[in-house]
């Protein structure tokens, strides 16, 4: 029997068990929706995975996209593979019925989304980034926008991309140059002409769909010509390849990155207005400005949780899919021996040796606890829609701060994860003839792009405890006490609920130890203060998740045996992350260029 | 300009300063050495690795070796560094004289290749692999076997090959089913037919040189056929591609393994005596059994040691190389903003930025730590040359001790490196562009060949801590006092000092704790000590390196600024490692294959 992409067994328990998608669906707004619904929609998805997405995972490496005089080529089975998807409907999911959306929660369009991911991330790719695009537009973009450019989308009749970096600002968004010069108003509203270069445009052109929806952002000029300086002068703009007059738009690939992985992902140099085409009869890529001037950084901002959570969820997907093929091979794998009870040794499948089970444990915690912090993330949006304005400011927060973990933890762990199965599958595993070298290489992308680890850090640092002084931690707080409290009646847990209770303290205390300190140095050691977090996050959705999982069957020896896995061999790594953070050491700040030699 | 390959300047200092050479020179074996020789092998290898393996490493990722009816094609770039570095005589370096040897000491020659290895690990493999085939023969074969087959070698004429792992039996060796059946004898020895399957055979075919020679491990029969069974019915023998008649030898190129990198090493399943060809009028590889019967694997493990070695200071090696590409990147990309003295702010190249700066350290104190612990488990193996038969076997004692962590430690900490190099390139990082995904990808093999980190852990824990019952250990810990001793005396380190003894005593104590226990299970966490044993050696070797950086020079600061982040962000974490394996969990032993679901 092939091995499942995703454990449904394990979806089914973080969806109706967990995560309770039923009383979300009992809200007004998902009315119509159903367990059943969820079924039908999880059981699409799996099949389409299987059968469009898995067959594209192999040939997206093999057959880099291409870059020909009539664009850029991708090999057919991702061509197919993100048709199917359009066809099925799913980029309609997370839509409002208003904008011919199914009106899903996130929580299911997640795990549908899981399944495709799992499959093949970089052809997953073009969907997500499609679905991105036309929320920013549904959120931001007027009507005539949204019924030209966003429709087309949900339909599945083009496909979207984000326009952010440049080759010169990655990180920093805040140095864009890619300029746009109003060129007058039209139905579509404020028209411009852009000009300028944006780097690692995935999915920047393909031909998988005629039309193509760029979401750019670019600096305007003064009255006198000269580009508005800083974050203000920054708007974002709609700019389709295919103008609705039928010309093609002033937009050219200048080259493609050829990368480690994730290569089923067209990754461009899109020039813009370099004159390759004339539209309306002039160089320069026409475009309409989506919402106020100057708003387009905290546009993007706005849409970051979604953006960012997409990354841990892809991150995630690709972790358990990797468990799963390592548990298969590790219980065919033949290799040593292993005492019996009477005293003589007999050949074993490697399953049984200690160090696998541990790297088996270790992927479990990290992969499915990944894909639990995601799912809970995507509850925590949807449960923005319940109509409770109190709640969802409340949930709101929470999501805030849960997001730069919500993004980091999942890459770097579900990387982790991959990295174990390749260990696992031995020589093996480090061929392409097996996917786990593959979903490595595939998964590494994740701790770079929608905000580099680091990023992360300083946002969750900075903005997110100590700007805040602590009180969205306050609050998650209590959701944490209510998890110990509910352990501590589990004799098996009680142990870990101290545990996680102590960690937890010790994260409050740090917090509090910066906020109430200074100096210019405060955030130096942010990465390790999200490291501290994300563990202790973590963890505490493990016990919370274990409290369940009370019935002695497999599934539930085994969801106790990874968060016990966690706590033991993982937690205790925290106390010593935070230590070092609170000790405040001046390493890094006097460490110059120069110590590095030569 | 470019960047270098290694930083000559902390080579002269591992090599002069820390490791004192000369005073090794000065023993009778290496007379004729001087401090000349060091700087003109550590020019000559330079040079060489410039000129002609980095020229190779690209090209030998992008053309991987080819299948043709004429046996295995490489890049032409990687054959023409390998015959340069045969040319250059260097494959003579570490052998005798009385084998037409450089008698260069061990400890040089690792300096010498470790260029080769940052330039191509894949083009290094095969005068590493000649290197280690050639040792064999020359400690166990005849006069005429080394004659026939390992001068040839050395005078670079032929290369070597290891043929140890089959499709079924890869750690587990002792279950090898290549059989070798007595075919008489002849002036190379007891000659004898082979047959069976060899897979993962590095530089199993090749046009660099024409002739090959395969060290084989195979079963011989009893006098009745059938199969002698267990360790004791392994031997080793010396079967070369071309006979010495002149014909072909029974030995056919099944396929090759793609890999993940590496990819310039062609990496074979060999099939020895399918009847391809028929040496002698007969089917079956024909080959010398090299020492006595029964005494294969043994053989084998004398030379581990040199081996393993040689894996640890490729995954130095290529995590050095990694980390001058990021710190010449990092010094060059500008991205986001410093805060000046007067309070505005000016952009600034990543360099500046502290967790640039954390992920510089780490790399640093991951690249360089692994460099200084593979040559000083390289000068160790030098004193067995010394000609003080106490000295060597206290020595060789520690040798065996520290191998696990040599072949280990550098091969999970370049890797980490490597990783790092990535995350600081960020986007540019993850393309082809640049070196050092290739580097990732090329050093993801060190952690599983010659041995999984699982294989070590048990080697290190069962035999060389338990079986020992720490005697190796206490002997360690003498020269770690030492250190700790020193390093006291210098008001800046005496707070690592302190830390160093901590940790050294508390591996003390877990290993007493684990010698006095007992149980099934008592293996079950050896991991865990290997990483605790890792860092406890590494951060000891940090700290002695640091005693001698004195000077306020940019270079000793480097060095001790990478000490002190190992020592306070590196070290902490082994306190939580120790704990765990002394905790001796039930976790490992009682998680059955079924809780892994499904």
């Amino acid at each position: 029997m092939a091995v499942p992409l995703l454990d449904r067994r394990d979806l089914d328990f973080l969806l109706f068990d967990w995560l309770r998608i039923e009383s979300l669906l009992a809200c007004p707004y998902y009315a119509g929706h159903t367990r059943d619904t969820v079924t039908a929609v999880l059981d699409l998805s799996e099949r389409l995975a299987t059968g469009a997405f898995l067959p594209a995972l192999k040939p997206s490496d093999r057959y880099e996209p291409r870059l020909t005089p009539d664009g850029v080529e991708l090999a057919p089975e991702v061509v197919a593979a993100v048709r199917q998807y359009a066809q099925a409907g799913l980029l309609a999911g997370p839509f409002a019925q208003s904008v011919e959306g199914m009106q899903l929660p996130h929580l299911l369009h997640d795990a549908s989304l899981a399944y495709c991911m799992a499959a093949s991330l970089a052809t997953a790719a073009y969907p997500m980034l499609t679905i991105a695009n036309a929320r920013l537009l549904v959120a931001f973009g007027s009507a005539a926008q949204v019924a030209a450019f966003a429709l087309p989308q949900i339909r599945g009749e083009a496909l979207g991309t984000m326009c952010l970096s440049e080759p010169q600002a990655g990180s920093s968004l805040a140095d864009i140059r890619t300029l746009a010069v109003p060129d007058g108003e039209d139905a579509l509203g404020a028209r411009y002409r852009l000009h300028g270069h944006k780097m690692w445009i995935s999915a920047g052109d393909h031909d998988i769909t005629r039309d193509i929806v760029h979401l750019v952002l670019a600096r305007t000029p003064d009255a006198s010509g000269v580009p508005l300086p800083g974050i203000g002068g920054i708007s974002l703009f709609v700019v389709p390849k295919w103008l609705p007059d039928g010309t093609r738009n002033d937009i050219a690939v200048a080259g493609l990155n050829h990368k480690m992985g994730y290569r089923g992902t067209s990754n461009c140099l899109l020039n813009f207005g370099e004159g390759l085409h004339a539209p309306s009869g002039a160089a320069g890529a026409l475009g309409w400005r989506v919402g106020n001037a100057g708003e387009g950084l905290a546009q993007m901002f706005h849409m970051m949780n979604e953006a960012r959570t997409g990354v841990g969820l892809g991150a995630a997907a690709a972790g358990c899919r990797g468990h799963l093929l390592s548990v298969d091979y590790a219980r065919s794998r033949v290799q040593g021996r292993v005492t019996c009870g009477d005293g003589t040794q007999r050949p074993a499948a490697i399953i049984e040796h200690a160090d696998v089970k541990r790297m088996l444990l270790a992927q479990k915690a990290y992969a499915e606890g990944a894909l639990a912090l995601v799912l809970y993330a995507a509850r925590l949006l949807d449960e923005q829609q319940t109509g409770d304005a109190k709640q969802a400011a409340y949930t709101g927060r929470l999501l805030d701060l849960l997001t730069p973990a919500v993004k980091t933890w999942p890459s770097e762990y579900g990387l982790a994860a991959n990295d174990l199965a390749i260990q696992i599958h031995g020589g093996y595993g480090y061929t392409r003839d097996y996917d786990v070298e593959q979903l490595y290489r595939d998964n590494r992308l994740n701790p770079i792009h929608e905000g580099t680890t680091g990023i992360q850090a300083l946002d969750l640092l900075g903005r997110k405890l100590l700007r805040d002084r602590g009180a969205a931690l306050a609050d998650l707080r209590i959701r944490v006490d209510a998890t110990v409290a509910a352990s501590r009646l589990q004799p098996a847990l009680a142990v870990h609920a101290a545990q996680l209770d102590a960690t937890w303290a010790h994260v409050g205390q740090v917090v509090e130890a910066l906020t109430a300190s200074d100096g210019p140095d405060i955030l130096d050691d942010a990465t390790l203060v999200l490291w501290s977090f994300g563990h202790a996050v973590v963890a505490w959705l493990w016990l919370d998740m274990a409290c369940l999982c009370t019935e002695g069957t497999p599934f539930h020896r085994g969801k106790r045996a990874a968060a016990r896995y966690f706590f033991e061999y993982e937690l205790p790594k925290v106390a010593a992350w935070l230590d070092q953070a609170a000790a405040r050491s001046d390493l890094l700040a006097s460490t110059t260029p120069d110590d590095f030699h030569p």
